[in-house]
């Protein structure tokens, strides 16, 4: 068993009551002027980002806005949040909404008080010593990164999408109301349960695989998702459900379930590149990439995959077959994803066929061209990544 | 579904190599003169302390030793160590121990920067606002001290065994390395993986039962502790399993098995009487009380009883007699204890029977003669747990 190290610091309050803390909680961690940063029209549709504002200004908190983050947040973004924050005097960034804004808030935090290009950091040329404090309130359960010390940010200057992480920038607090997931579409709905999943999948297929209480946890949280999201599915506003999943997915990514320096990850970094080239969304191009992906590497530990089918899909042990009891594993999860309207083909991730150049591209730019290789459960050169990318189209 | 807080901010350094980092971890957190608080010989003839004395001269770490806390820690030792770290100037303090010597270095931190009685907090007449950082070298897995915000300490005048929650004392960081484990005898390994059990057993039988997310993890983290311990009993250095429990230890008490505020607790109450009056083990303590708890209390919400027998202790499901599916459920909980080598009884854990007078007074001062009620998934009077204690007798 490999040492390791649990660090999540993040304060969650979570509930029904959890937004009416925000102001307390922005002065408990330092904040005087932050930078309130978001997406779309859906946080100001709904209220929220109105509420969140009125409650910092009776708390006595100035404060700056900041929208127009993108699914797959782009580097332009951060750039323009970086010369806000340098301008303004911000000394905290608060993100309202998912992943890709909480994503994009910790890649502004980096670059404020960074004299270099904040894309060092994602290329491997720099790390980052200091950061601003990060928080969120936060309105869509998928990436995890309300507890995570991960970031993801595309740069659009070559469809790049690369992640860095740093536990320096762990959000400082998480506030997370189930109610203001309710409004989520079922498409998001699905792909944020799948990308909750993918996280412990992840660590359970990893180099090891001698963690038993890590890979019990996964298996129950695996289980757990597998039932909510049908619940949640049916009828929108069932608070129990949406709670369930919402916690899940900090759990699922604050190691809980398992070692992330011991995980595979190879199911992102090819998904990675499907969601730079292509825009799509992370969690159902996660859906099309692991059936693929563990069809390819399932012999690699025979046993954990039938230990997958059996304790996470339900399969019966066919105690004769340990290769047929593994291969249904992969089906049921197969099946699972199209129940919840995932997509499992490239085809139908992308609504057209792909052409051999295209996964010829991305199989080499997620191995950066050959020199590096993905997988810890299984090592994956740009040939194997390619023969994935194959299997799923 | 109760709003809860998730608070868990120790940096936990996890494995072999752990020990090596605990210079660099007090310097981390701003300790630049420590108090090195242990208990009695063990980690002295271990080498354990000697070797921590030396990194801490090698990290240039001023240190004063405090040895002599005894399991269930006392008040007097408490404020011997106060009126110390207030003469040498201490700024950190550090536990190498299990849980009696993490709650007694709470409670120091707790009362050198208050002006009062540090037991004022003990009987609920004063909230802490500050305390001395605390950061742990852990050799016992069976309290979960080295995550959560408990403390418990006995006061000696009256036999008093009183508990204090406060996040602001959760370790700055705890370093567990299993190796430091194999040399706990039968008796306290066996009685701290029952406390670790009794901790997710407060939180899953809870006013709500309705977080399945927690359940589901809960019974994940029973069921494998019920298999590690039998390992490790067998085979005292099987580093796997050793691991398993210590970091289930952690699991148990920080709040990912479910909210602490909802759990029940009343076996721990009952039990910390016990304790107090006869000085005995904790653990071993609520092997006694748990069972009989579990039959006065499981008409209250039997299908989580059900659920307990069929999830955690493997009966199998009669659908057509839930209480008789329950009730064996209790049943294999006190083989398991018997099977590891707990007590069951009264009689078994003092060595001698108990007096109905005896049982007056511990169900008097557990209720605080009257006035409050234990439990949360069933309110239990004075007359309730001298019933409990009877049924245990």
């Amino acid at each position: 068993m490999k040492d390791f190290l649990f660090y999540a610091p993040t304060e969650v309050q979570f509930g029904k009551q959890s937004e009416e803390l925000v102001a307390d909680l922005v002065k408990k961690y330092g904040g005087t002027k932050v930078l309130l940063h978001y997406g779309g029209q859906s946080a100001k549709r709904s209220g929220l980002l109105d509420k969140i504002c009125r409650l910092l200004n009776e708390g006595g908190i100035e404060y700056i806005e900041l929208g127009g983050v993108v699914p797959n947040p782009r580097l332009s973004k951060v750039k323009e949040g970086i010369a806000l924050c340098r301008q303004q005097g911000i000394d905290f960034i608060l993100a309202v909404g998912g992943g890709s804004v909480i994503d994009s808030s910790k890649a502004i935090a980096y670059g404020v008080p960074y004299e270099g290009d904040v894309w060092d950091f994602y290329i491997g040329k720099a790390e980052a010593t200091t950061c601003l404090p990060v928080a969120t309130v936060l309105t869509i359960p998928a990436a995890g990164s309300e507890m995570s010390e991960a970031s993801v940010i595309t740069n659009e200057d070559g469809d790049i999408k690369l992640g860095y992480s740093n536990n320096i920038c762990r959000p400082k607090f998480a506030i997370m109301n189930p109610e203001r997931t309710f409004t989520l579409p079922p498409y998001q709905t699905a792909a944020g349960v799948t990308d909750i999943m993918l996280h412990t999948q992840e660590r359970y297929f990893n180099t090891e695989c001698d963690m038993t209480i890590a890979d019990t946890i996964a298996e129950a949280l695996l289980r757990t998702m597998k039932e909510c999201v049908f619940a949640v599915l049916e009828n929108p506003e069932d608070y129990r459900n949406r709670a369930q999943i919402m916690w899940a997915g900090s759990l699922a990514h604050n190691d809980v379930t398992g070692n992330r320096l011991t995980g595979d990850w190879a199911t992102h970094s090819i998904e990675h590149e499907l969601s730079a080239m292509f825009d799509v969304t992370h969690g159902a191009g996660l859906a099309v990439v692991w059936p693929s992906w563990a069809r390819y590497v399932y012999k690699e530990n025979m046993s954990r995959f039938v230990r997958f089918a059996v304790n996470v899909m339900g399969v019966e042990n066919d105690f004769t077959d340990p290769e047929g009891t593994a291969l249904k594993g992969i089906e049921a999860m197969k099946r699972f994803y199209r129940a919840i309207g995932m997509p499992t083909t490239i085809r139908e991730l992308i609504g057209r066929d792909i052409t051999d150049d295209e996964i010829k591209e991305m199989a080499s730019k997620c191995t950066r061209g050959g020199t590096i290789t993905q997988g810890r459960f299984k090592k994956l050169t740009t040939a194997d990544i390619e023969a994935i990318y194959q299997l799923a189209r």
